[in-house]
């Protein structure tokens, strides 16, 4: 089946917004078995917009339109669509009410501006929008499909998850696909430790997508016979897993902090993290996970090295005679937090982040990880780059990789 | 001047690559006065290479490609534009020993595959690549401009800036614009707050942006005289600071923790943080900013009751009355922070993340934020929605909001 995107705005066509809502669709569209022909961008003009939607209608089998479903003046997406396929639009008064209700929710009045959100075309289905005010439309035609989905990408996600893809799941053949995450590790020295990459890929096509939390391999199978499909896909799996099983931390989407909290929760045992370079980060992402407060006692971001010593009771002396980056430090922030809040693992950073503040003794990007348990505290050392923000994420992800390390 | 964009390769089809590279050409094209009216993305496929090239050309009057111009069996680009142009394809021997040379400089033997990056169509401009094998072309039609560029970002990129920007400069119109950051209220109430939309707009286009920040409103002013260009945009962004000045926290790119960081630093003040449902995110914003630790002194997650007295002594009978998310709790929370750590400000937050935890009286996204200073101490109540990440976002938003208000 022949799928064309076409997303709405003018913030995508003079660059101010990055079109993430294509990339988003076209994976899930591309996981469901269906074939992205094309994407589309055009802006919040009407002749531009029924242009683009003729032509897809035309070309392709399934068209997922994105963009322009706001309540304000510049969002013409509903009208222009409607109009495409005959549509009336009629004020639905139920509609109308739960939206009034979802703003007085919020301790807020309802703008007048909201009402024309409640004025749907009469041959479309309502696809329920969760987390906002503008629902999804599905029109039909020539048994042709076309969703129509509000550009902000909370929204289009929530609706795709809960409605366009399960409408959609079965209609395109086979495509199977396994991610393999890895952390700690380089690109190439991963390709190489791999070696033979054709008899994985007989097997499994294979792409490598580096990112800030490590390098995620993804396998994919692509068939008419399901087990078949599935067996090759772990057979792939197998031989990653044999040739660089140490530094894969996960499968898919599952991110290091929740493997993190299930084994935290498998265990019993709780944490509490003292940050340094992380500046808090550390703390936020393992209280991303819901159900994070069964197992994150307590987190303290002591960024001076006043904190440090007032705080955490890090002895003034390693302080002048080791510095704040260092393993001692580390290792001193790591067990006075666990001691303080009583955990059973202390975690810790401290680092120059930058991009000031580096010697040559040490440059920008080193930090030092600790780790205190019952039994024993230990540091690790790393050199990351000039980049602030990149330089937390490294250091949040080879904290908790330490971490995982030490409850697996 | 009407200008299409066309992006080439499977990668952004199946969504494994973000388009970034559509993204910064548009923002470039923009800058140069120049109306970018579609983008269109294909994969590595002849027909439809071929199917997006053939409108662009009839309905633009400059279109770029980008993708595609690499060494291996799957870069077809080269190919189907020579051929759309009737264009030979004849082998540079200059441009081949060049390669060679530069392969060797790296230390390595130029593959037999890169040979072929040596063949030019005969009537393309060759545009230099400083940072790679494959060149840019520029075609030319009927006074129309078609140029060729690789897909790797930092080739595309370095091309753009050597040669077509330059190239391209001063064809276009006059084209500036000011981005108006609101946050901690809806799209709609802005929009009605703004009134006389028509108003403004016979200055200055506008576009309202809603993101988890809140909602940048764009203006855009279009025109051949610069200075006449200038005045109006200043007169429309007037106008809106009129109608909605308390709910502008910054201009342009600049994030609210930047606006924050920049009234700490200007006043001398230091800030600590106590936060409960935003787990250290509020901390993390706060030291995204190189040089925080000049303002930035300690901050601290206390996620469990146990935690909020051990550490931050909040009264026992406060929370057993008034419960963790109370205004109580979130004042006793600042004020705590704020004296443990001889800081001006002591900024907290405290409520119910989500997705589970809530009650009728207390529901999923009710949020307190804390403010301590010398003088006195408050909290604000905000109610968000039932996801926890937008829920952390908002909240720190939030609270960075009543602290720029009490910096301001």
């Amino acid at each position: 089946m022949k799928v064309e995107i076409i997303s709405i705005g003018d913030e995508l066509l003079i660059g101010q917004t990055v079109n993430t809502n294509a990339s988003y669709l076209a994976k899930g569209l591309t996981e469901l078995g269906l074939e992205v022909k094309r994407v589309t961008t055009v802006g919040d003009d009407a002749v531009d917009i029924r242009a683009g939607l003729s032509l897809a209608m035309e070309k392709s089998d399934l068209v997922v339109v994105t963009g322009g479903l706001g309540p304000t003046h510049d969002d013409i997406t509903k009208a222009v669509v409607a109009d495409f396929f005959g549509s009336e639009l009629i004020l639905d008064k139920e509609y109308l009410e739960r939206l009034k209700r979802a703003f007085e929710r919020r301790g807020w009045k309802m703008a007048k501006v909201n009402e024309g959100q409640a004025f749907m075309p009469h041959n479309a289905q309502i696809l329920e929008n969760p987390v906002g005010t503008a629902p999804g439309l599905l029109f039909e035609r020539d048994s042709k499909k076309c969703f129509v989905l509000p550009g902000v990408p909370s929204e289009m996600k929530a609706i795709c998850e809960d409605s366009v893809f399960p409408m959609l799941h079965g209609t395109g053949e086979i495509i199977l696909q396994k991610t393999v995450r890895t952390t700690g590790i380089p690109e190439s020295t991963l390709f190489e430790d791999i070696g033979d990459i054709a008899k994985i890929e007989q097997l499994a096509k294979m792409a490598f997508l580096p990112k800030a939390s490590g390098v995620d391999i993804r396998l994919t199978v692509t068939g008419s016979d399901e087990v078949a499909c599935k067996k090759r896909l772990e057979q792939a799996r197998r031989l990653l897993e044999k040739k660089i099983g140490k530094y894969i931390y996960a499968y898919d989407d599952e991110a290091l902090e929740e493997v993190v909290s299930r084994l935290l929760l498998d265990a019993g045992k709780t944490i509490a993290v003292a940050e340094s370079c992380t500046g808090g980060l550390l703390a936020s992402k393992l209280t991303n996970i819901p159900g994070s407060s069964n197992y994150f006692e307590y987190g303290v971001v002591t960024y001076s090295n006043q904190a440090k010593t007032d705080i955490l009771g890090v002895p003034a002396d390693i302080l002048a005679t080791r510095g704040a980056v260092s393993e001692e430090t580390a290792i001193a922030m790591a067990e006075s937090v666990r001691k303080i809040s009583r955990t059973d693992f202390g975690l810790s950073t401290t680092g120059i982040a930058g991009p000031g503040g580096g010697t040559a003794e040490k440059p920008v990007g080193l930090v030092y990880i600790g780790l205190a348990t019952a039994r024993k505290s230990y540091a690790r050392r790393l050199i990351f780059t000039k980049d602030r923000l990149a330089n937390k994420e490294r250091s949040v992800q080879a904290a908790l990789s330490l971490l995982k390390k030490e409850l697996s």
